[in-house]
Formats: C-alpha cells, sequence, structure tokens
C-alpha cells in the first residue's frame, strides 16, 4: 500500500494511531508536556522560564543515507538523533521535535511506519515529544526535524550555554567515545560488506544508530565546560569551527584521537585517516580548563579522552601532530554538500 | 554561477553577508533577540517566561508553486508567511525561524539570494528573526520553515491560545479579509494569464504574497475568542478540521462568504466555489460567542465578517446554506496531497 492510496490525512491517524496519540484530537486530547498537541495548527508548551534552544536538521534520501540499505526504523532514529546532537552541544535539554516528511506518491506507508517507529524509539530514549509536523508530496524522501530544548539555567544566574567562540588559549581539548567508527560505518555499507563480523556490525551501528551525548553535554555545561562541538562534520573540520568562532589554534595529538578495536581490526592503517575526517560520530568535542575537564571525566559515565590543547594564534588554524610534535599535512576533507570533490 | 561552484559553507557565508549577519560569527558576534545566534550547533533565546509555540511548513517546487512562474523573492515571502500564519491562529506572537533550504546542485545562486530576499523582507515585516538551520543538497527544491512564538500570557492567570477543539454551540463564526483570491491567483498563474487588469494582478498577489494576520490574532485571543484556524487547506475543508474537533456543526451562510471585487470581476460565477474549497488564503476563522467576535471587530483594522455559526450536533459537520437555508451539496475538494482525484 502506497501513501497515495491513504491519502496525507489517512497517513497522519494512521501515525497517530501506530503510536497512542489521538488525531483528530476530541476536546480533551492531551499530549504529555504539551499544552496543545499534533492536530492543531501549531503545538504550545507548558509555560515556564528559561532560555529555548533550537535547531533543525535534514536526511535525504540518497545524499545522507543509502536507500535499500538502511533500514527505515534507522532512518527514523537518526532523524532525531543528529538534533539531539546540536542541543547537547549546546548542554541543553532536548524538548520537542516536529517532523517534515516529503514523500513520493509511491511511497510504502509500512516504510513511513517504520521510520516513525525510529523517530519514536529514539523520542522515548532521550525523553523527547514528537509534537507534530507537516507530510508533504515530492519527487524524492527527506525528513527534516526541528528540534526545540532548554539552556541549562541555574536557580541564580545566567543560563550555562556552550558555544563555538569559547574556546581560550590554555583549554584542554577532549572528545566523548571514539571517533572514526561511522565512518567505518559507511565504507562498509558502501562496500556492499556482509556485516559477519561483530567489529563490522559495531560500525555500522554507530553509522545508523547513533547516540547523541545529551546527558554528558548537560555534565559538562554544569561543571563550568563553555566551549563545545558535536563530531557531525569530521573532527579536524569541527574543531575548525571552534578555532575560526574562538580565533584561536587548535592542536590535537594523533595519538591520543581514541579509536575503537573494531575500527582498527576492520580497516588498520586506514583508522586514523577516517576519525580526524570522517564525520558523522555524533561525539561531544569540550574545550575548557583542565580542572573543569577533570571534573567532567570524573563525573560522567561517558568516556571522555584529552587529545590536544588550545595555543594562542594570529589567525585560526587547526594542527594535527605526530610523536615528535610535527604538524600531519591534512586534505581537509570534511562534509560540504556542494563542494567539488 | 550555481550553488555547487561555491559549496555549502560559501552560500551560507554570501547569505550571511547579503544580509548583514556575521558569519561565522566572532567572539562578539551577536544577533538581535538571540544569546547565540546563526553559525552555532543550536540557536539560543533570550530567557523568558511563557508557553512557546511551534510550527513548521514546507513547499516544494512544482508542488506547492509553479516553477519557472512565481519569483524566487515571493516563494522566500510565502514560506515564512504559511507559517506565521498558523502562529496567528493560535494568537500567539512569532519570534524566531529557522529555515531548511534543499537544493539541486545546478540551482542559481541568484536565485537562492533572491529566496532568501523574500525571506528576509517576511521577517522584517512581522518582526521575526531569522536564526539559521540547514542548507542540503537534494533531487529538487524545497524549502521547511520552522518557526517558534510566544503565546498571549496575561501577568496572572493562564496562557490565552486559540484552538480547533474550542467551538461551542451558539458561538458564531467570523472569517478575515477576503477568501478565494489566492485560488483564483492560482487559476490565473494555471492559465498562463498575462496579468494586465489590475484585478488579475491583485488576485496574484493574494497567492504569491499573502499577509497572514498576525495582528488580528493577537487581538482576538486577547478579546476571549477561544477557537480559530487559518484558512489553508479551503474554507469549507479547515471549518470541518473545527467541527471535527469541537463534535460540533458549523453552519455557514453562502452569501456572507466575503468575495472581493476583483475575484466577481475575474471569475464571474466561479467565485463562491473558489471561496469555500480553493485553499491558501491564509486568513483567519474565529469562533465565539458574539461579544467576543464584536470587541474584536471593534478593535481591528482588519475587516472581520461573520459568516455563520455552530449548532450542536451528533456528529461534526459542516453546511453551506443558500438564502433559503436550505444546504448546498458540496464535493469536500479541499487540499489532500496524496488524496486520488
Amino acid at each position: 500500500m502506497f501513501v497515495s492510496d491513504i491519502g496525507e490525512f489517512g497517513l497522519i491517524e494512521l501515525l497517530a494511531r501506530e503510536f497512542g496519540i489521538e488525531y483528530p484530537p476530541g476536546r480533551d486530547g492531551h499530549q504529555r508536556g504539551l499544552r496543545v498537541g499534533l492536530g492543531d495548527d501549531a503545538v504550545v508548551s507548558e509555560p515556564r522560564e528559561g532560555s529555548a534552544i533550537w535547531t533543525t536538521d535534514t536526511l535525504v534520501a540518497g545524499v545522507h543515507f543509502l536507500t535499500g540499505r538502511t533500514a527505515w526504523q534507522d532512518v527514523g532514529w537518526k532523524a532525531l538523533a543528529v538534533n539531539l546532537s546540536d542541543i547537547a552541544a549546546m548542554g541543553g535539554d532536548p524538548d520537542l521535535a516536529l517532523v517534515t516528511l516529503m514523500l513520493p506518491a509511491k511511497f510504502r506507508v509500512e516504510d513511513a511506519v517504520a521510520l516513525y517507529r525510529g523517530l519514536h524509539e529514539a523520542a522515548e530514549a532521550y525523553g523527547v515529544t514528537l509534537g507534530g509536523g507537516d507530510i508533504v508530496r515530492g519527487p524524492a524522501f527527506s525528513v527534516t526535524v526541528a528540534l526545540s530544548g532548554w539552556a541549562l539555567t541555574p536557580r541564580v544566574g545566567e543560563p550555562r550555554i556552550m558555544t563555538r567562540n569559547a574556546a581560550r588559549p590554555g583549554d584542554l581539548v577532549a572528545v566523548s567515545g571514539t571517533i572514526g567508527d561511522s565512518a567505518g560505518g559507511l565504507q562498509l555499507l558502501r562496500d556492499d560488506d556482509g556485516f559477519e563480523t561483530d567489529a563490522a556490525r559495531c560500525l555500522r551501528s554507530a553509522h545508523e544508530r547513533p547516540r547523541p551525548r545529551v546527558s554528558l553535554g548537560k555534565t559538562a555545561a554544569r561543571d563550568g565546560v563553555r566551549c563545545a562541538i558535536d563530531v557531525s562534520d569530521g573532527l579536524v573540520q569541527d574543531l575548525g569551527h571552534v578555532a575560526t568562532a574562538s580565533n584561536v589554534e587548535i592542536r590535537v595529538d594523533a595519538v591520543r584521537v581514541p579509536l575503537s578495536a573494531a575500527l582498527h581490526e576492520t580497516f588498520p592503517g586506514r583508522a586514523l585517516g577516517m576519525a580526524i575526517s570522517g564525520g558523522e560520530d555524533y561525539e561531544l568535542v569540550l574545550v575548557a580548563p583542565s580542572r573543569a575537564i577533570d571534573a567532567v571525566i570524573a563525573a560522567s559515565d561517558t568516556p571522555v579522552t584529552v587529545i590536544g590543547e588550545v595555543v594562542r594564534a594570529h589567525s585560526p588554524h587547526v594542527a594535527v601532530v605526530d610523536e615528535t610534535g610535527r604538524e600531519i599535512p591534512l586534505k581537509l576533507a570534511g562534509w560540504d554538500h556542494f563542494a567539488k570533490r
């Protein structure tokens, strides 16, 4: 059955029923955490005080994922996860997601349901409300999530937000988890790998089911980290964003970049390259004085590894150095949608 | 020059420069109304107290507008306007927009700039901040706006929000402006009209440059209106959403539906049909006791016309009746993206 067989409102009704939401909403219809939920002109939150955080990200079939190789449920998970990662990088608490689907007329209803199942799983895992959105016809599949959240705000004083422009000479640079696994997983998908080893499956999962570091972000903001970014375009390119916004040089020790055993095993010799330019890791880079980084390492269950430091510079720069302190020449091959390759 | 020639970041830089925003943001970069603006992982508002309102809407080339006939600047205006209309229908105050563009590689940079010019014009006209978003490659053009705003909240008491489920028997049904002009303009565009008459240009403008009723929505919420919807899918279909959510019947007097002279002149005999099923008017339907409707009419510069009333019903229904009180049979031909026609 195709979405053209049941129509836009039929699809919305079916998806709402699937996930236990009353649609169209009745007189007393109510969604958790919302004053007005799915099915009105807009959604309205309960009144509260604070700084709101907003972000949006899109996945397009054939551009952001390989149609036919990635399950629709995983596309749904990732569509929310990449936005959660942006809120995590600000140290915020995610709250409400709006979902826009662009679907070809011949998109299968069961694929739309699977996609929503993945969105719903991520929403449940991270305590986010799915508040509706828009479904439109189009020539290809895309899913756009707009996610709102709230900045960490102490009872007294200013909101604690982590930005890209707050790196200072002397700060340490640390990163969560391991880097490069997602690039490894993508390479295996492109190679049509059979995913017969645990290592291969682990890399695939890193690519298709990233676990954004929301809890770590909140801990870091609370413990005094004022500069962060998530690793989405590639480690070096994302550090470049911090270097530019803060007007500093960032020096990374290549040997300290945390690489997984799975990546080493599957791509011996290529692991570091994948880590520094691969992208889509959705790990957090934290930049702060050592006292703050130490506090985060002590307080968090997530592994956090110091990989470098911030130094004064005349112009923004990222240097990856080897054991001898010599700079490794880099082709800055991060992700730019329209760049010629 | 195509977007593929300057890349994603090149395009963002160019658009930011065009509209006076520092990108990448420096150490002291600041956007009006925001604590963190364009160029970080997410945008962050100044702290405030209230109920946040959220909505999102997408325009796809070839689906929502006719490529080559509608100027990109008008597409930009409309992309924000349709979202403003949703906030207006809640009685809210629009605040911040995130814009997602999906662009084919061969999309022209000057068209992207024209599109942003239209977005910027609408943002200026309605006091909205453009806070960034996402630019992705895709097989076709689409623009998705996610718009946030704030519910009208008195110093003491609950937020005043207009919803679809608050219509009560005895309420009057009123509508702003005139209805059907947008459908008339769309028909002229489809007919490749030369737009040689003032009337034709007026209809085209209603279709391409809708003026969402934000100020009227706020006045209505303040003056006690508790039920509203914007006319986007077609007058009868949108009244149907209210009837369903409120479980009432809505009776509309056909002769009272406000039609413009331009529509009568251009489409004699077809004007009422365009009004009741055309869609994309972005006028507001207000449903409230006569005292509240009278107060809005007295307080607002926008023309507001009573067109019908709410009556008790066993099941939701919309009836359009002629001068004799007889129900006019309707093909409920509102807008459903995937419906077979």
